[in-house]
């Protein structure tokens, strides 16, 4: 079977590191186009990849009659034009989050694929396909825990651009725990209240840092996170879920331990009495912990396109109920309330 | 030196408890007297611990001139007469919480204790007494993570007796981590909220459990506390603080680690292929869990007395603010809404 | 540029693996012949494998011109003609262990291909492409634990078949113990000694199971192992490294942990005060421990035929070494006591 | 029941811990006569023990009249003198190891205690008295892993005193694994290989550091111990028991777990791309690490001599055992051989 050929819009950290995977391990696929609003970005990569070459209006790389597929890696405010599209040439799309940048849109975008009769559009929340996500999910799903009742979620960067403001914190890092409460659970959230705890003092001034986000479930459960990402140590994700038979725990520490002095203690000459420690490092990003989960994700994508099925994971839906639930996140992070998510149902879109 | 003469007034399983303590352990310190609503309860243990005897009125007992301090392991109602009979005595006394049932009585007692101008009461708030909260707070003193911004507690039980209700989720279980609170933060609590997630269907008809509390601090400080009393697992108390330079977590699972076949599959003959398990056992009640952290308790309060302070620990005051906080937890419990904790500032009662 | 057309000679559960992975997951590779010794068994397997054929002698499927490298996943007797014929024909190989069977074929196969000025040959030692492993390495060549002094090795499996006899626990097992220590520590193992506890009751009459290896390596550093095949449990492998700055573990469990009630103690109703149990699971088998690491060790040595580099790891010298290694271990196994490697010395071979 | 009446014969380090421990812990026990080799030392402990005095010579100690039992923590050399008295006056004794320097002399206390048909001697092995040895033996005995096959352990302190010779590594450090195998096996040492690795660099001169200990026992299971002393790092002990039906560790870090910076990577200016790591500390000496452990021996010896059981722990026997075995260690030490253990059979000696 020949290789399905991939065109790559939007060629920045997330952009790139897509195309190395499908250049470097992903399994029966090619970047034949790239594309990034930067021509001379896409242009300097296209000279290392062969093969592949730079098509400038990210419209006319979708419909590039060499391109069977198309990664979304461009901002946000272009993903509505660029999915509707994907659509109308009928081309399978994996968009990186958000869907779109508004409710709305995201909807309308729904409707469209819903319309057509088939799915095209996968959404980039990569957790579900991270080992530990997936072993719990299946534990959930056998009844391991009986019941699940609570998840508790801690969500850590060491740091954020400096364009990041307070929304973000909420539609950019929290919107990972949305899906992963969405996918873990099999229902919608009802309602979101953000909580305001007193500010990192490291934090950029006028960033609320850290936020503590509340869910209800469609069936009741309660999900808390917190979301922190000006902490200075590292990238840091914990699910921990809470049935009536037994609770599980993933993302805990662990992997290569050392043993060695205490080079703060030896830097400070502090006389505390503690010769040694133990433990061992955290991933710095997102890259290094969900490095494997991002492989898996577009290599299943891949196959799926491969065998005609275009989709396996997060679909439109999912895009446009995170927004929701986003949308109310940042609702109430003003109006320091519980705030309910407003989402049409999903029965109310056939074939949605 | 001569040994402290105890009184202890009420030998249910905690009372008893202590006086095994204090029998086998406690260095200074001897049982001389023993009371209890049921006389034969009493009686049948002083058959078993020379040098004590009986004495049926609980306020007898406290007055005795063979009795130095007393310790009130009978149920809260009675605590208020006993603790006024205490300070009226100039008896210091060890009182299991909580000080008293009600806010009010509770305010009562702080006053008359510093209308005395000393203190004698100390709350038996334990967990102040162990290694690993003791560390905990070090750290925290010692700026080791900066400013704390966020702590988020977890305590389980695997069963309550059937007379529990929602309130004494609140009030019994809560209560812990209201004063774990203030002991690490060192500030007062001034906002409750109890969330109600989708119940256990292992818990009695009627009991709200597990509850999701969040308490914010003087200083803006957030703190949420997951407390499920029906898990049919284990008794786990967890805590981690996070703040602007690190986090810290203590009760986490450990000590012997075992590797074996799954017996659970074995029973089942469940085919999935996982031949063996690790890990290791969960304390199965606050006995063992804080048994070493009482010992420290009643030791550093027997050391105390001895010498003079009479308290080494929290005090009235600290039980007074556990009722506030507990009693605006009740509230919460039926509004729904985040309710302001309605305490009297500290510095208007000279002396508390 | 073209994929890389390889013959997978051996098509047993370790041959129809990488027939998987090489279908499914490895990148710029495709498999084009089959072969196995049964040849209804490469037919079968080559019916899913659109592109492949099946060449029933093995040396035609080296020889044949539409393959470009070969995998060996044949019985260890047959690799010496085989890897002979890829010499001749100038094919990269990849061979499963052990290279040969004995020791002097081992060291012809190295002269042959040393004679040939070009490396062809990589050794299946799949552990030095495990995440762990490499981490490990990189701190040791960092000098992060200074000179390193000791390591202490654990290989455990659930259990064996029942042809396993007592020398293949040195041959089939401990080797991927002698292949850590060289990898890790970059010199030579110059003598071995078996230690022959008391047996494990649970396992096939007149099998030594557990043994005890113990290392000495040229430097004089101590390597200890304990192998034991038929724990009934799981498949554990793990390492510790000790140097004059600290130490590290790799293999400790972790990942999702779980707690719930003790089954084992529900089945048996047994009184022990143990309400609950915290832990996860240890992988069952190789397969599930070290697939990542598979598929590591095939994507690299792809990619190294495909840059005409052809070796990206263990070659025929550390397959000789094993073997030689192996031979003094048996040797032990018997005499009780600690035997010399007997070895010629890398320098001798030019080339090698 | 009066206190008894306890002489702390050598207030070294170990001697003023005990004299500390009973003073402030221990109940039911009172320091009554306190000795050492330079009086001065003594008598300034004595001034800050209210009810205590010093007597010179320690054979004076033992036999005066308020001494009811006697703790001799006194150097080895003194031990058998001082534990003929004690066996004489009748008084119990808590003798910290060695029981004597030799075999022959620990043999002729056994026998002496043996002819007085009372045990009167217990040895300060204080490892059998720390809970997770406790609940390890516990699940052994219960045959929770089957028939026990092999032992792995780890000794290692940060540093020793410039005096530590190689031999002193055996009898001062590999003694409490000596102790730990017999006590978890309930068997005999039989033989004993010291195997010497490449030394510490950071070691002094002459000390061989690290040891790896060999040990066979009567019914043929393998121990063996790393022995190391000059890690610079802390003090770590470990013990792994593998049986046929599972195994079980103890001596894991855990507690307190904190996250941060990397303060090496800080101080370095390393680029490593690792923003953070978490563990905990390390116990710095045994001090810490076995605090509770000598808590729990002194405390049960007490009550066991206030009973008239004089003993509860190891005794004269193991003692000797552990002497004999420390003895064929320092002779492997020399030959590099395995050893046999030399003893006499404890049936050979009636009430031994």
């Amino acid at each position: 079977m020949t290789e399905l050929r991939i065109a790559v819009l939007g060629v920045g950290m997330m952009g790139a590191d897509h195309v190395a995977r499908i250049t470097e391990r992903t399994k029966g696929a090619v970047v034949t186009v790239l594309n990034d609003y930067f021509p001379e970005k896409a242009e300097a990569l296209a000279a290392t990849i062969p093969g592949s070459r730079v098509i400038n209006d990210p419209l006319d790389a979708i419909a590039d009659p060499e391109v069977d597929a198309v990664i979304l890696a461009t901002p946000g405010p272009t993903h509505e034009k660029q999915l509707l599209a994907c659509l109308e040439h009928n081309k399978p799309v994996m968009c990186e989050k958000p869907l779109t940048t508004d409710v709305a849109t995201s909807l309308e975008i729904v409707k469209r694929e819903a319309e057509l009769g088939r799915k095209l559009i996968q959404v980039g929340f990569m957790r579900r396909f991270d080992r530990e996500y997936e072993q719990l999910k299946g534990f959930i799903d056998d009844g391991v825990f009986g019941q699940i009742l609570v998840a508790h979620c801690v969500h850590r960067n060491p740091a954020v651009p400096p364009s990041f403001d307070s929304s973000m914190i909420v539609k950019d890092s929290l919107v990972h725990e949305v899906d992963v409460t969405r996918f873990l659970f099999d229902e919608e959230i009802t309602t979101v209240q953000i909580i305001k705890p007193s500010a990192n003092p490291g934090a950029p001034e006028g960033l609320q840092d850290p936020q503590i986000a509340l869910f209800t479930t469609e069936s009741g459960r309660h999900v808390d996170t917190e979301v922190f990402v000006t902490t200075g140590v590292a990238y840091e994700v914990r699910t921990e879920v809470v049935g009536e038979l037994g609770s599980a725990f993933i993302g805990l520490d662990q992997g290569l331990v050392r043993k060695h002095r205490n080079p703060a203690q030896q830097a400070s000459g502090d006389g505390r009495k503690v010769a040694g420690i133990w433990g061992g490092d955290i991933t710095p990003s997102f890259v290094e912990r969900f490095g494997d989960a991002y492989d898996n994700e577009i290599q299943r994508w891949v196959n799926a396109v491969r065998r005609g099925d275009n989709v396996d994971g997060p679909g439109a839906w999912d895009g446009y109920a995170a927004a929701a639930v986003c949308a109310a996140g940042v609702k109430s992070l003003e109006s320091g309330k519980a705030e309910t998510v407003d989402m049409v149902s999903r029965s109310s879109i056939p074939g949605a």
